[in-house]
């Protein structure tokens, strides 16, 4: 073995990464396209593809059926990914046993960014991609998303554009390789390697990518669904180090105030001193809740997952709550024309994922929730303040018992305390329409310090700390950091 | 839940944790009890107790028997833990494919350890302990040993001593509380919290209870089976934060020659700004090792489980191989009889764990495998260098064949390059005179810093840092850096 292994050629990881990352972000100026030709060339897009997408009957989908004994619903190669039934136990929250259907994709998936310096300044490779789920069908796309079959080449069909970047391992640099979770409620322990390459060769630039600063990334991530969940997930994994002097070097280069949000917001991200807690404090913290929650996960047939109904045209709760699995048929006519069918998941309710921030010794913090959900990798991840679907919104109860809820929803409408607010989709290919708000709020300085015993306030550091290592910040917690611009 | 969570008191962390633990680890001196005073009471402990581990057929165990179907083989009340079968694939090692009997213990354990200041230094709570399969009857163990049940008291039986300082959470501060993964070839997802806390008021001293500096507990861990597996695993989660400029004061501190090993260590240990590779360059290993390997495990009935052999006495492998479980009565006299039966697991041979230690760039590094275990929370771990069974020594393709065991076994009978070498026991409570040599070794400049792909080279500090983190060290790491002493 280890002679096949040391024949491997080892990649290289970037040394400057953080340095380039920094400058990238603080940069939205861009001499390929600007943040409104970037938005002008998305409509375009969307104008010229036609994208049908019609809800059918699971028993007139191509490839797809439930198997003989309604286990699962799956498709005929054993590929891609399947809809199962599970049972959930667990002594967290006020519903303790339930049933429900969850997406089963063990492959580890890859999201993947070239990215390439012009000018000293680093540029990402991304991409106009359709998704049959996206609310308005055109979204910037990471360079490239591959289940392992495709990296791995089992299935012999068209590589992916670009997959050589990523597969020859001696072609770029390495700036950031992590594994990272889906949706805890919806996929079962599902994970993604998010990935940064930085090429140092021309590359050629094919018809629907383009190159933009983080700082543009970040711009339009203050729009509503323009930026898909596999870009911000990568995105979300990015530090810049620990170093608060080079902010200021940094901030002299680009000539900016240093009183604004955007400031404040990087001496969270770049300050490694200042903290409520440190990190071995936050571990505790964590440890003790993982030892105190139990979540027991085992597998069901879909046919006897209690209180849900499955029916030729739809999978959905008695109550029609949470989320209904639909089958559809997808035509996209472009250049050319494709069409396939697949099972895709409709949510009941949009949902509000929402971060307090407050001022704690002059840096600001983050209210943090440890939020335990049926698919966690590891019982419970690290979650917005609250993470919640809007039905209960004018639920009293719901209210007066889900912890800040009502503090967002007051905040939220005070524009003063509003520094992030967007509607972001998830994932297109598995999610059909799903949006959920996207806010971040700046509480005064009187906004309470105390938190229940499963909150805790963090940096931007730390947040940036604990999701380097795995499993740790949920996919809801990564999308509002990745929305945070400095400038 | 939040008014219900929020009456919980919470736990204050200690600020000074990182230097009462490095002042501990450099002082030896203990005026309550030299190390070789400590020696003595465990021979005189030993002499004491009377110990017999009688071996019984299942079929005669009291409280634990096979289900009907033969699927596992548990006690009556459901507690404790069970022996269960599983089906391991992996694309990892020349083995694909194989069945195995395993130990299903879901409920994270209580590994604690209480801690005082007397005169400026830090003193942990440590019992002289008999297990079962301990191969020199009475050991050190933590304050604490208890299972989740015992902790949260659901059996109303009598509670474990010192239980309370743990439970009642404003009584004393928490210097360390990390999760921590247990042996992956035995256990299935088995973890342990592994929790230090200080107490400030006085504490009485139970019969087989007494102080030790950290210092002194590294002392012991130099001597065969003195310091059991519980006690090491604890301490290996010690870390003594990043600065180097400490280092050099508590050294004049305790006035030393500042050219040992002890020293070379510590700075290894300290040093944070020298290494190889950066955290994110080794967190990139990891990932692409992560998405490299596949580990699929199912549950398996214990009758079905291919080339393992069930019978009354034991069950074994058809060739002997790996370990057996078999059945014990165990009474143990001492001022009470208690006795009780239970199974437990039976190495077939002893095992090798070693570290090859190099200094690069002027800072002592360790060569850390990438290695997959069939009961790993998350496919691979850190493990040492080389981690395997004895009877490969004799075996030439082995020799051949696996990575850096030719090394080990070549450095390891070279005085000048062992720096640590001892027999440590698993944990008796499960297993049965279990003892595996520990190494460590320090190579030569000329050692080659290329190594196989799953390997890499990485700094004391580093270590510590992954080992913060959940599921990262494997056990048998833990158990060897715990061992590594300053003094």
């Amino acid at each position: 073995m280890a002679n096949r292994l040391s024949a491997v050629p080892q990649s290289k990881f970037c040394r400057d990464a953080q340095l380039l990352f920094l400058r990238s972000a603080l940069t939205v100026e861009n001499p390929f396209n600007s943040t409104q030709q970037v938005l002008g060339w998305l409509q375009e897009r969307n104008r010229q593809v036609k994208v049908s997408v019609d809800r059918i009957p699971f028993s007139r989908m191509s490839s797809w059926a439930f198997d003989a004994e309604r286990r699962r619903l799956a498709h005929s190669s054993g590929s891609f990914f399947s809809i199962d039934g599970i049972n959930v136990q667990t002594n967290a929250g006020p519903v303790q046993d339930w049933d429900q259907p969850i997406i089963n994709q063990p492959e580890i998936g890859y999201l993947g960014v070239i990215t390439k310096v012009f000018n000293g300044t680093l540029y990402f490779l991304l991409q106009a991609k359709i998704e049959p789920g996206n609310v308005n069908n055109v979204q910037l796309s990471p360079t490239l998303q591959a289940t392992k079959s495709n990296y791995t080449r089992i299935h012999k069909g068209k590589s992916p554009n670009y997959l050589d970047y990523f597969t020859d391992r001696r072609r770029c640099e390495i700036l950031l390789d992590q594994l990272q979770s889906d949706q805890g409620a919806r996929f079962l322990k599902k994970r993604n390697r998010n990935i940064i390459i930085k090429a140092d060769a021309d590359i050629e630039i094919l018809d629907d990518f383009c190159w933009l600063t983080l700082g543009q990334i970040k711009e339009l991530m203050g729009i509503d669904n323009v930026v898909n969940m596999d870009t911000r997930t990568v995105i979300s994994g990015i530090s810049y180090g620990n170093h608060l002097d080079e902010t200021v070097r940094f901030y002299n280069l680009v000539n900016r105030s240093s009183d604004t949000v955007g400031t404040r917001l990087l001496a969270s991200e770049l300050n490694a001193e200042v903290a409520l807690h440190t990190t071995d404090e936050i571990i505790h913290w964590f440890t003790h809740l993982k030892t105190r929650y139990d979540l027991l996960v085992r597998p069901l047939p879909l046919k006897s997952v209690r209180d849900w109904i499955i029916e030729d045209d739809c999978i959905r709760h008695k109550d029609e709550k949470f989320f209904r699995v639909i089958g559809v048929h997808v035509e996209i006519a472009n250049r050319e024309v494709t069409g396939w069918d697949q099972p895709i998941i409709e949510p009941m309710n949009e949902g509000i994922c929402a971060f307090i921030a407050k001022e704690i010794k002059g840096v600001i913090h983050f209210l943090v929730q440890a939020k335990v959900e049926s698919g966690n990798f590891d019982i419970l991840e690290m979650a917005p303040t609250v993470q919640c679907i809007t039905s209960s919104y004018d639920n009293t109860t719901s209210r007066r018992t889900l912890p800040y809820l009502s503090e967002v929803l007051t905040l939220a409408t005070d524009g003063k305390s509003v520094i992030y607010d967007t509607l972001q989709s998830e994932e297109g290919g598995r999610f059909y329409r799903e949006q959920n708000r996207n806010v971040i709020i700046m509480a005064d300085d009187d906004f309470p310090e105390e938190t229940p015993e499963n909150y805790i306030w963090m940096t931007l550091n730390q947040l940036k700390i604990f999701n380097k290592f795995n499993n740790y910040l949920n996919i809801q917690a990564r999308s509002l950091i990745a929305g945070i611009s400095f400038t």
